[in-house]
């Protein structure tokens, strides 16, 4: 059972991910990408469905277009745990 | 530029995709799709997106592990357009 972070753990994180926000509904973390076309888009996703499905940890995702929005929350911790932490910063790697 | 269905297109259209939803806003079809896993889901993402590359017709859709929810709309039609209508039957052949 994976926990939810602490307070202190969260304020942590957002420190270091500074290109997400912090959201309530569910709890976790969400951040908007956005690229050139659909081709690009979708190429994007298939490289955060890959590193996901290696983490057994799974993005709550949308996209239109040429936009993907992104929202990790861990359920089995009913909330932000590290898992949502770890997989945002491997995502931002994908893109820097 | 492609045109908004008529009523009477739009019946016809629905009647024969009995597994969509007509949706209000924005005015298109939805369908929602249930795979094994996430894998499964995603596989199936990518012979949409393929589909909707191919057919320069993109989905609003989302998902979250096994669920995909997609809907269709024409955004240069102000509404549902016979371009959803082929994209939403080329989407359910798929998975006959």
């Amino acid at each position: 059972m994976i926990a939810r972070l602490t307070e202190e753990e969260r304020a942590a994180a957002l420190a270091r991910l500074p290109l997400w926000t912090a959201v309530a509904d569910p709890d976790g973390l969400s951040r908007r990408f956005t690229f050139a076309d659909f081709n690009a888009a979708f190429g994007f996703m298939t490289r955060v469905a890959i590193l996901a499905e290696k983490a057994d940890h799974h993005p709550e995702w949308s996209n239109v277009y040429n936009r993907v929005d992104i929202v990790l929350t861990t359920h089995d911790a009913g909330g932000l745990s590290q898992r949502d932490v770890d997989l945002a910063q491997a995502i931002d790697a994908l893109i820097e």
